[in-house]
């Protein structure tokens, strides 16, 4: 932590920061600027972060140096993490297509969704039982049914499924069921939930807040890795900012940040990000492109029926051809689809 | 909601949506421009918004005209709401300070804090007992022990009390002891938190998620309404933005637009916006002339010793001064303080 | 500048950024951490960051400690400027209503609207010549007769008034007439722009850009200040957020954050940051409350004929008792207005 | 134009938009909802779209329907536009990389970049003779002088150069030597230099505002486009939002926008969008694949001592290394570099 004090600061105020450091077994490095003088304290960071400097007298800002996450960070371990789904590994060099419908509707409409994108070459399944929305007037989820619907699925196809969790309350009953679970853009600080995913055997997809900064993300990660599930995937899927064209931005350079400061895994959600269907091939190219380790896709059969988010949804044969272009792409960029 | 068909739509592309519009029980209403054919839609917008009418073939986009919240629009409710806290009505010309320190640290420090902003004129004492943190390594609270201190300040006092409520399993407990409940920013789209809220007694302060808009900020508020609960307190507290001076920028203006578009009363929050002591009381002295009902003010004894959010707490003697402030403030504004 | 190394950085690349210090006259701090080495380099900010640290081997940030801008901050200056406009202060308690049409659309037009504003107690008259507009198909302005009917009005009512230029070409045009001369928030990065107005005698108001933060926006006054001008009044307009219901998002923290680090006045516009004639009102007040030295309003006889911005311009009687309004507030902060 | 009236507006209110519709020569379709009337208006968008309808009494909103660009749309033109820089082709699967220092500091730095990139496989050289800079006190450039080293660096690789103009009374100079121009992210609003640009023959390159939206973009390419000068490429460069560990977001999905909306070719700049050296490979891959017609990449010998933006310029090697991975890239998606 770099303490910075005002222009005008006393030497008694400096004396004051200089002495709280030493109380908490921090060293102080002081600097006298011509105009300001700077104090570097070196020490536990957990403990040094943690106190108000800037409530000081005569403190301007106070800037941290080092990161607060830890266990996540490329520091603690440099190798690049491979998850399990199932029996699929995600992360260092093993690129995941996971695809299938936003919501699961009906045993029928999940089962031949699968079945198309089982046929096309996705290798994890994606389908909802619960379903949080901006409106109390909409669709809801079909719940533990849901679930069950994506279980025989699994079992149809041999593929792993992933789904979402909302409800620190439903955190056991979808790690029965599924092989991955979703922490959705809305519950990336719902610390609550996290701590009970860190209790539980199943890897974890958390999706970055839309309005979540990189260091936000892995400090929510964090948070399940340190209650000890270390099986973490991060999924980049937009945040928000003043460009109207788009549901949100997708944020490409993060998949990038998030290798250099993380040894996690990071996919792109190309459907929530674009919000519109012709952008979901363009975007899911962009990903593998930029090195992130996987795609979640919505496909659907019949979008305009689609009882949640059918604008972004791709076809079941608009999604076959993204998988050719994909294929191509992944010769070129040397990695395992 | 506005259907705007793309340039070369065909008629049977425009037909398909009125089609489908007639299926669902609406009407539609056909413009037909030099160079794009607009059908409004008219009917049950819970009906109509509900469809994603963009994923039909020929569309270019779908356009909402009414507001998806009903309950606590002005146009269900033109008369200002009164809450009730305790005792303590705020809103329609009740302006109401609440303050104390963010978080209750121990007894001794919440009943000293609590005796000077009654003494100051405050008339809610603020105090959490359950704190989301963004790192996992940061103090979370005293828990159901500083409920307990926080009915002792009540009781001693006089002032009913506000505090934080986290995880859907805790609303009975909180509910049982405080006066008015609080839904942190990074719980405003928690669907699951709110939908408790909604199903308990105590009226419930609503704080804008730091990434929300207004418009989902009132849908969050629906959320709580449409279960049972109509005793709703907006809050403002800054939203994010590319300004690092602050630590959010507090939207002042959202004050005004949510007064416009709800019957709820709106308060401020100026220390968890403006993140240092500094701005604490310009922007409280803003939130009054800009219409708010009330304000919600970070009071500690010694902030450069708290444990949550010191660089940003009044000291007693500046909460004081404040209050002066104010009360000339109220008397050139029409307001009872 | 605090410079960060990398984890693993070598005692070759920490030596290598103490001797380019050195190099360039400045002094090195070293603090060696348990997980990082930090660099505190000490002399001329100037020289310091304008080399590009990050890309030397091994460092991995540099910080900047100081603000780049020196003349128009506190510490150059400490107590408040005062911007004389025509013979009327700005700054320093003197709080100052800027009010006309925001285009002067006809002789007719100005002269009627200059009469109601004056007749409401507004000081300085608004009103363009030169229209800065996002589609090259809107109204552009009337040009160089704009400017003599605003100078006509400033005869007739005896007010000084302020007009934007848009071209360097017409500095010296625009600078003849007007008693303060805006610089909008598109020009607020226009370099070129920025030198002449420093090089003529009139005042200048400088509006913010919307994407600025508060440091760039310091920094532009800067070099407006730097070439000889020292007459410069801050013009805080909203930032663009993600926020849709108002047009930008107005920050009214930036108004307390300038007059932190800055001596210049500073004035708030609250007809173009909300967009909308319902937010002027409560936002005149919040300015007043806030601490700022003025506002800009928008007036117009007819605003639903008004060839620009006519959705936020207030009507004659509208304008009448928000000057009502703020001279009670006024009585109570202890201003002039 | 879509009119939406406030809930309870009477008939007059609604007769009144009518009659003013029609008195501007347009249709208007009435629509009558349960709760609120909306108004389909069909004419001119140029003469509608300027009309302040939201001054009107009664009305709540209106919204464009059609957007208010024309020459650049995909609407006026289908195929994609091709552009010749200077004899280079640019656009409809011509993928041009232009690289090169960000700005010309002698001529023996630019004569050597120049050397390293054309071996590379550049085929359009970048390097700037006049720079904009936040601060007063940074390198402004090398003025007039840098555009003839530009010109004998052309000379001797044969390729075209492309640089930046900042002043309008600068245009005639630098359309004399460059062989393509480029508006820079602060002047995308410069409306004045726009116009000056369109009426010169050389090609112009549009950066992205870092605070506009695509629809803003496009405006601005129109003001281009409607003075004569139809050679325009698009440039992506990154926008401003929260997130801190890059300098600017890059909006890869405008690429694919624009390329929806218009027919012009888009080109991305990852050096300046991320600011930090290890994301231009990755972003410049991502380019390609999400289909844009480009990218612009800063190259310098030796970045620790570059006087502008040396944190993101590459190495030569790393340069020759990413156009390897581009050029494998490129036999998938099947363009041409």
């Amino acid at each position: 932590m770099i303490i910075v004090m005002v222009a005008n600061a006393s030497s008694e105020q400096v004396k004051a920061v200089v002495d709280r450091l030493r109380e908490i077994g921090a060293e102080a490095h002081i600097s006298e600027g011509r105009l300001r003088t700077v104090i570097g304290a070196i020490g536990d960071r957990g403990v040094i972060q943690q106190l108000p400097w800037e409530a000081m007298e005569g403190v301007a800002r106070a800037v941290p140096v080092l990161k607060e996450f830890k266990f996540v960070s490329r520091e603690f371990q440099v190798d690049d993490s491979v998850v399990d789904v199932g029996g699929t590994p995600v992360g260092a060099g093993n690129f995941a297509v996971m695809a299938g419908p936003c919501a699961v509707e009906s045993r029928e409409q999940l089962m031949a969704t699968a079945e198309s994108v089982h046929k096309a070459g996705a290798v994890i399944l994606r389908g909802d039982a619960f379903k949080p929305r901006t409106s109390p007037y909409s669709f809801q989820g079909l719940g533990e049914e849901g679930l069950q619907y994506l279980q025989e699925a699994r079992e149809t196809f041999g593929m792993p499924f992933i789904a979402e969790v909302l409800d620190p309350r439903d955190v056991e009953l979808v790690s029965e069921h599924a092989d991955l679970i979703r922490v959705g853009t809305r519950n990336m600080a719902n610390f609550t939930l996290l701590r009970e995913l860190g209790r539980q055997p199943k890897p974890v997809m958390l999706k970055r807040g839309f309005t979540a900064t990189v260091d936000e993300w892995l400090n929510a990660a964090e948070y399940i890795y340190k209650e000890g599930n270390h099986e973490i995937i991060m999924c980049e899927r937009g945040i928000r900012t003043f460009e109207p064209s788009t549901r949100n931005t997708l944020d490409i350079s993060a998949v990038a940040v998030v290798k250099e400061l993380s040894h996690l895994p990071v996919i792109v959600d190309p459907s929530h990000s674009g919000g519109h269907r012709y952008l979901v091939a363009p975007l899911a190219r962009a990903a593998m492109a930029v090195g992130a380790d996987g795609v979640l896709i919505d496909v659907h059969r019949a979008p305009e029926t689609a009882k949640v988010d059918g604008n972004q949804a791709l076809l079941p044969d608009e999604f076959s051809r993204l998988m050719d272009d994909l294929r191509r792409l992944a010769q070129a960029m040397g990695v395992t689809l």
